[in-house]
C-alpha cells in the first residue's frame, strides 16, 4: 500500500512495515542530504502552528527546503483567520487549495483529525493538544532502531509527564506494535498514564497490566535500555512523584506496578528532585542497570535531564531532534508521493486491530473532553459527535477525534417506540438491555434529563445499579 | 500599455482589457501549474502585514512560490520597527531596496498608495483598512467570469455588510464597470453602501439610483445570477438588517430602492437570522429566482452561509478562494514583467473617468476620517493633504487617499488678498464665491477658528445659509 | 584565514584584510545581482529573531534568498520553546543541526557570543541587546568606503545616543582599526559615550582622549567628512543634549572634549530640537564646514533627521540601508565557504590585540549587568562567568560576554591558604596585594560578605583606602 496522498493523525495511521520504510528513506536521505534538493521541487507545504514551537516547526520547515520544496506558513493564533471565528474546516479546505501538504499543530485534541478530513491534501498531525504528536514518534523510534539495531524485545522506562504529554501516548502504541519487551512507567505525581491509554494497551495490544511496589522510582534493579523523559512544564515543577507502574509486555503479557505512596514521602534523596519530578542526573546513570542505557528526550528540557550528561555517549537526545530532520524529509516525500518504497508485506500483526461498533448520532451524547475539537463551537456546524462502543460492561464510548472516553448511564433504542410514543423508554446503561439493543439502534444520553428533554420517560430498568 | 513595473492600490488602477489579460494568464497557469515554477525564479517579494490575515497573505505567498520566487515577510506589527514610529514612507523606500515587489496590508486607508509613491517597486494593496482589497475583486471577477462566461448583463445581489467591507466596494466599481446589469443591495442595519461610494457610483459610472420597498430582504422575485455574501464580523452580530438598496445599472440607468423599516420588525423569519444579519440557507436557494444563482464570498464566513450548502453546486465560495493563487501568480507575473500580455484595445469606456479639479496645500483642510493615513501622526512630515473636488454645490472634497469625502463650510481665495491685508476674507462654500474662485486660488478650512487663526476675518458671505 | 565556518559576534571577530575582502565581493555581487541565485543553493539559513526588527532580519533573508539559499525562521519570542524556559545552549544545538547558518537577535547582551560556543554551524550577530550589531558596522563601513574611497584619514561627527545604541559601538572600534583621523562626539544628554567603550578605545587603540568646551553641539568649526546619527526612541525623547566629546586618532593620539553643561542650557536654538536630541536639518547642512558631509544613519530614524534632506544627495541613509542586501549576501557566503577570497596579508596592525589574563571560576563574582546572558537563569546551568583582567590599579574586570566593566573591591589568593584555615584571608582590591597573588590563583568576591560566607577571613589589608 503506497503512503502517497495519506495523512499522518496517530500513529495508528501507518503499519510497522511503513514505518520502516520511512526509516530506510531517512537512512537513504541522511546518507547524501546534498542530494535531495530537487525531490520536492516545486512542492508547497502549508506549516499551521496554532501553539507555540521552535523546534517541531523548524524541523518541518527544514526538511521541506531541504527536499527543494517551499513553506507557507501561519504561526501565530493571533494573526490568523481564525480569531475571527473561522472554524477549522473552513480553513483546512481553504489552505488545502493553496498547499500540496499541510502541518498543523492545534491546541485542540482530534484538530488534526478535522484538517485531514476537510484539506484535500496530505495532512501531517504535529501536535494536537495532549492526544498525538506522530511525527515525534517516528523520531523517538527511529533513535531506538539507530542505537539498538531493533525494537523488539528491548526494556524502556518512560519518565516524568505521562498523563499530558502527548509524545508518549503515540511512543507507547508504537513501542508495544514493535514488540518491546517491558516498559516501566515512572510518572510525576498526578502524572501517571490516563485510563484510555492503558485500556488501548491491554484491549487492543493483548497485554495484562502488573502491579508491584518498589523502593523508589526508577530503582529497577534490572536492566534497561531506554531512558525517555519527558518535560516538566512549568505549572508541573510543584507536583511530587508518588507512583511507578510498570508495564511488561514480554510474552504478550502487560505488567503495571504500582509504587506504594508512603514510600516516597521523602523525596528529597536519590533521583528525585526536589521539585518532585524524576531527574536524570550523571549519578542516576552510575547504575549497573543502566551501564548500556540510552537516554532520550523530546526535547525542550527543564531540569529533569542534568546538563552534566550532555558529553555522555548514552545521552541521545540531540541526536535525537537532529534526526527529526530526514525523519520528516522522508515522510514528506512519501505522503507526496515524490519517492516511492517497497513496503514489505505485514509479518503477523503485533497488534489486534479491533472493529468496534460505532456510534453517531445528531443528538444524545457529546464528548466531554473540554479540548475535544467536536465540541468547539466553530467546529459544531461541521462535526458530528461520534464514538466507538469499546465496552459494553460498563459501557464505555471512545470519542473518535480525541480518544478520550466517556460512560454513559442512560440509553434507549430507536427500534422499540416507533410509531409509539408510550414505548419511547430510556433505561439505565448498567443494565442488561445494554447488551440486547443492536448498536445500530442504540441511543445514548448524557444524563436522565436530556432523554426526558427528548420525550423518554424512565422504563423500570432506569434505576442505575446501587441506587 | 505594459502592466511591468506598475502598482495595484484600487481597481481603478486597471482597465477592463488589463483585467482581462489578467484572466487570460491565469487561465493558462491554472491549467499547467506545475510548469510555472521558473516564470519568476529569483525574485523576492516582500509580503508586510500589519493586520490579521490567513488566507489572503497565504495565498499571495503561494502564488510567488508557484512561479519560483521567494518571500520574505513581516507578519505581525507588534514585531516590526513600525512600534517604533517609523513612517510608512521610510519603510516603503527600505524594504523596495530589498524586494521585487511588496504586498502590503495595512489598517490606515490609503497606507497602500503611500507605500506604491515611495517604493520603487510595484505594490499590490492587500487591502488598506476598510477602502480597498483590490486582488479580492479581481478573484470575484474572476468566478463571475468563469462561471458565467461574461460580467456583462448580470444581476447580481450585494448582502451583508456593505458598509465596512472594502472587497465590497472594490468590487462594485468593477462591476459597473463591466456593465453589469443590476445589482441588488441587501445590507445589514446599518451597514449600507457609504454616501461616497453611491456618488462615485452615479456620477462617474454614469446610473441613476432608484428606490423601492420592498416586502423583506433578498424578495427579489426575479431572476438573479450571483448572490455575493460577506462575512458578518463578531461585532457586527447584535445588527439587525432593515434595509434594501437595488441599484440597476441596465442602460446606464441606477436604482436604489429602501426597505420600509416597518415591514421588518419581525425578523425572526425567512432569510433573516436571529442575529439580524441575512443569511444564505439552503431553504433560501429554493426560490425559483435563485435556480441558476451561484453563492459566492470572500470567506472566512460565521453564520452568513450555512454549511449545508457548501456541497450545491451553485456554491462558488471556496473555488472562489482557490482561484486565488492562479489570478494572484498572474498579477505577479505581469506586474514583475516576468510575463507579458498583449492588451486589447478598449472599446468605448464603460466608466467616465473625470478629470476633477485638485486641492493640495500645506494648510487648510484635512482629511477627517481617523483611520486616514495622511493624518497619521507619523506620516505628515511626508504627506500633504490633497483633494479632488468632486462637487460645488455643496462644496465636496474626496480625499485623494483614503476617498472618503468631506463638506467643508469655509473657504477663501489666494488670489483675492495678495498684498492687502484688509482683503483677506473668508466666506461660507454655499456662497456664490465658490464657484468663482479658480481652483488654483482656493484656500479651503475646516472651520471658521482655523479660518480666522490663519489671519482671515469674515466677509459679508460669510455666514451659512440658513443661519 | 579563510572565514569558512567562522562566525561573527563582534567587528572584533573580522581583521581589516578580511572585512575588505567581504567589501570587495560585495562590490562583485551587487554589480551582478542576478547571477548570485546558485552560490548557495541548497543552503539553509535559520532566523532567530527574539527582539522586534524589520529591516535587519528581512535584509538577511533577503540576501540569503538572493544566493538561492532558504530560511527558516523564527520572530517572536512567545511563539517558541524558549518561552518554555529553555536554555539558549540548548536551542543553539537544536537549530544548528537543523540549518548550515544561525542568524540572532537577543534582547541578552553576549547571546550571540553563547550561540556561536554551541551550534556548531557559523553564527552571525544581529544584535545582542546594547552590546553589538557588527553587520550594521559593515555596511556602515562599506557606505563610508563606497562615498570616500577610504576610511583612513576622515574626520567624522557622531550624533545622538552614543550609550545604548549598539551601532555606535560596534562602529567606533572599527573607526579606530581603520585608522580614521578624527571622531567628534555629540550625544543626546545622559547617553554619552560608556566607559567601558572609552577605555577600550584608549588602552587597545592607543589613543589619548582630549576635552575642550564647545559652544554648542556640532558647532565644529572644522572639516567633516560624515555625520553618523543615531535614532532616538521614543522613551529617550525627553532626554537633552549638553555633552560633547570630540576624539581624534590622527597620529595615534586620540582627544575627548567635554561640553561644559551651562553653556547649552538654552537647547531650544540651533540644531538642538525642543525634545533635546540632536536633529540634522537642511539648515545645519548649510555649513561650511559640511559642505562634503555625507549624512548616514542606522535607521529607523524618528525626528533626528529632517525629511527635508532626504533628496539632498549629502543623505546615504537609504542607500546605505540598501547595501545591507550584498554586505550580507557577501558576509553569507564566505562564513559559508561558497564563495572565496584572498585575504590580503596585514600590514602593521591598526589596533594592539591585548591578551589580558582571564579570570574563570564557578564561585566569586558574577558579572553586575542586569542584561548579561552570563547571569540569566536559564542559562547559569551551562555558562560560568569568565572576564578579562583589564587593569589592576583599580582591579578592574571585562566580562567576556556582555565586555561590561566591573570594579570589584575583595580578593583573596587559592594558593595563599592550602591546607591552613587560619591563612584564608580576603584582602581589599586597592591593596598592593593585587599585583602580588597570581593571576592563575586570584579569587575575587562580589563582597565582603559573600568572602566570609566562604569561609574567608578579613586579612589586614582588607580595609578600602580612604575607610
Amino acid at each position: 500500500m503506497s503512503l502517497a496522498n495519506r495523512s499522518l493523525v496517530t500513529i495508528d495511521d501507518l503499519s510497522n512495515e511503513e514505518i520502516e520504510a520511512v526509516f530506510s528513506l531517512a537512512d537513504e536521505m541522511s546518507e547524501a542530504m546534498d542530494k535531495q534538493s530537487r525531490v520536492c521541487q516545486g512542492k508547497l507545504m502549508a506549516s499551521l502552528f496554532f501553539e507555540p514551537s521552535t523546534r517541531t516547526r523548524l524541523s518541518f520547515e527544514a526538511a521541506i527546503h531541504r527536499l527543494g520544496g517551499n513553506v507557507i506558513s501561519a504561526v501565530d493564533v493571533g494573526a490568523t483567520s481564525l480569531a475571527k471565528g473561522e472554524s477549522i474546516a473552513d480553513m483546512a479546505k481553504v489552505v488545502g487549495s493553496y498547499a500540496d501538504i499541510i502541518v498543523i499543530r492545534h491546541p485542540w485534541e482530534g484538530a488534526a483529525k478535522v484538517v485531514a478530513d476537510y484539506a484535500g491534501v496530505p495532512v501531517i498531525n504535529a501536535g494536537d493538544g495532549s492526544h498525538e504528536h506522530p511525527t515525534q514518534t517516528l523520531c523517538d523510534l527511529y533513535t531506538l532502531k539507530k542505537e539498538r539495531k531493533t525494537i523488539k524485545g528491548l526494556r524502556i522506562a518512560l519518565c516524568g509527564d505521562l498523563k499530558y504529554g502527548r509524545t508518549i501516548h503515540s511512543l507507547i502504541y508504537a513501542l508495544a506494535r514493535f514488540n518491546v519487551a517491558r516498559i516501566y512507567f515512572c510518572p510525576g505525581r498526578g502524572l501517571e498514564m490516563p485510563s484510555h491509554v492503558l485500556r488501548k494497551l491491554t484491549q487492543e495490544y493483548g497485554g495484562t497490566l502488573y502491579e508491584h511496589p518498589v523502593a523508589k522510582p526508577l530503582a529497577l534493579g534490572q536492566r534497561v535500555d531506554a531512558i525517555y523523559v519527558t518535560p516538566s512544564d512549568s505549572h508541573q515543577l510543584a507536583l511530587m512523584p508518588d507512583i511507578e507502574i510498570n508495564i511488561d509486555i514480554s510474552e504478550g503479557a502487560l505488567y503495571v506496578t504500582r509504587l506504594q505512596k508512603e514510600r516516597v514521602k521523602d523525596t528529597n534523596q536519590g533521583v528525585v528532585s526536589t521539585e518532585g519530578y524524576p531527574v536524570i542526573s550523571a549519578d542516576l546513570l552510575k547504575g549497573k542497570e543502566f551501564k548500556h542505557t540510552i537516554v532520550m528526550h523530546p526535547l525542550p528540557r527543564l531540569d529533569e535531564l542534568a546538563c552534566e550528561i550532555d558529553a555522555d555517549s548514552r545521552s541521545m537526545y540531540f541526536k535525537q531532534a537532529a534526526r527529526g530532520v530526514p525523519i520528516r524529509m522522508a515522510l514528506i516525500a512519501l505522503l507526496l508521493g515524490a519517492k516511492k518504497m517497497d513496503i514489505s508485506k505485514p509479518e503477523a500483526p503485533a497488534a489486534q486491530k479491533i472493529a468496534y461498533p460505532v456510534y453517531k448520532r445528531d443528538s444524545g451524547i457529546r464528548c466531554s473532553n473540554p479540548r475535544c475539537v467536536s465540541i468547539q463551537e466553530t467546529e459544531t456546524k461541521y462535526i458530528k459527535p461520534e464514538f466507538k462502543i469499546v465496552d459494553l460492561e460498563p459501557l464505555t464510548l471512545r470519542c473518535i477525534y480525541c480518544e478520550h472516553e466517556a460512560k454513559p448511564q442512560y440509553i434507549a433504542s430507536s427500534d422499540w417506540h416507533q410509531g409509539l410514543l408510550a414505548s419511547k423508554k430510556y433505561h439505565s446503561a448498567d443494565s442488561h438491555l445494554t447488551r440486547k439493543i443492536k448498536p445500530q439502534n442504540l441511543i445514548i444520553f448524557d444524563s436522565e434529563s436530556e432523554a426526558q428533554a427528548r420525550g423518554f420517560k424512565p422504563s423500570s430498568y432506569a434505576t442505575r445499579k446501587g441506587e
